[in-house]
């Protein structure tokens, strides 16, 4: 067995941004840079890093940022006139809410406020719809960053077998839907799910996506299987048990430097798409 | 083993079309009942049938009908001012654009033209986004004909491994998103899908949804499988091999007078609801 390849979200992930900078560099030079506004709301320290670090990538590639702080006790309707101000405001190309939000907003009313145009983040049931029903979208950024990786190292997908593990909304169930739609056969397991060894041990492709970590387990992979951990836990942790993982593995990403960085190159290459006026490519095999 | 139990989905569908009957004999004398508008292009002689079933079964429970035939040339842009003129039209309460459409025809964009609030059959794209989201929504007629059978039985879905053979727009994927709702762990295979027959082995529910008579052998079926047929092939054949497949069953529908019945009982369900200007529940597991 050929040794296991580390799937380099972090290299993919400058080459992208790289991208993104020469092309605001070759913009007409008095016109006004791409713009992400950001919200966060309350005081999870882990939601303000990922913020701030999606801002100072923002600058980075030469994409302006408008950051939105909300206190903790902020309500739903509070949230919503904020959404819609920056859903009016021309200036502003896409629209990040971090998740998660305070218990006592409605998340889900939230995203859905969001512009389609504006979702660069790619949460809305309207974007979720679309990239279902295999139109253009922009994607929700943390499964899209793993197709992109998978594409980028000439990993097939169309008829391997894909467990995904986790059905949130923005991250287990667009991942099975993309899967599907590049025709992996998918089984999308959860919580309920019974067996799981057994459904893990069949899968060519094991996607991560429970926020638990090292649930998955090394010795429930298949030898040669493509490991994707989107999971990011307290201490570097993904949610596949990867240092032992890894060694019955073709491909896997490591945590962290493999889907984290995707992510966030994936939220500014929408962003740069919104600019202009244009969604993610839909997303079919070929 | 105890004997296999036929899903009478007539039966079923007999039972909610008298509950929408009576409900609509209670309505105030003086106003006007619900209407369903149907749309048929071309002259696909099974595609008018199933038209006229529906109007039929829409005037046998007091629901008014409205039909629309257009000639096998029309096009994207023709067909989509009907589309307009019936979704402007406050006396129609639900739309329903026979699938398929000609060639010539944008059938997604045509689908995605009506009003999610005349949606009644459950196709547009805002549809499928509500359903996968666990909102409330009109849900896409068959698969939640079969979710509904699978209820009025008392068939456990949760925990529950469900294989749902086809990955059509309004029939495997909704099939999939809701069964995933309700706490199964649900496989989606399709054209590309390899070793079929080991995926549907493990099946404890099984959905044929892939229009190709008898294409699900009974051999593939593991003893005590729940099997529901979505198929309706020329001569009555379902996608499943139902004669022989139903002997290993614990559930099985039967083709015809399982799943069709339901399909057009859920269409008038859901067009009462439009005219009670409410949605289909959301579909979550207790």
């Amino acid at each position: 067995m050929n040794p296991p390849i580390l799937l380099n979200g972090k290299a993919i992930s400058e080459q992208i941004k790289s991208k993104i900078s020469e092309e605001l560099k070759l913009r007409v030079a008095d016109t006004a840079p791409p713009t992400l506004a950001t919200i966060l709301v309350g005081e999870d320290p882990a939601s303000a890093t990922y913020v701030s670090m999606k801002i100072k990538a923002c600058h980075a590639v030469g994409i302006q940022s408008r950051s939105v702080t909300l206190p903790k006790e902020t309500t739903t309707e509070e949230l919503l006139k904020q959404i819609h101000t920056l859903n009016n405001d021309p200036n502003v190309n896409g629209i990040l809410l971090q998740h998660p939000v305070p218990h006592q907003i409605e998340e889900r009313a939230c995203f859905d406020a969001i512009l389609p145009e504006k979702d660069v983040d790619g949460v809305t049931t309207t974007s979720f719809g679309k990239l279902a029903m295999g139109k253009e979208a922009y994607f929700p950024c943390t499964p899209y960053g793993m197709i992109l990786l998978l594409q980028e190292y000439g990993i097939g997908i169309a008829g391997k077998h894909a467990v995904v593990v986790g059905r949130s909304p923005i991250l287990g169930k667009p991942m099975a839907s993309m899967l599907t739609n590049l025709d992996a056969t998918v089984t999308l397991c959860h919580s309920k799910t019974k067996d799981l060894p057994d459904h893990v041990r069949q899968a060519d492709i094991v996607v991560g996506a429970v926020g638990k970590p090292e649930f998955i387990k090394a010795d429930w992979i298949k030898e040669g299987a493509v490991l994707l951990d989107a999971g990011y836990n307290v201490g570097n942790v993904g949610d596949i048990e990867i240092s032992k993982a890894k060694e019955k593995s073709s491909y896997y990403t490591p945590v962290p430097g493999g889907v984290g960085p995707m992510t966030i190159a994936v939220l500014l290459l929408q962003t740069l798409y919104s600019y202009q006026s244009k969604f993610s490519p839909i997303l079919r095999a070929k």
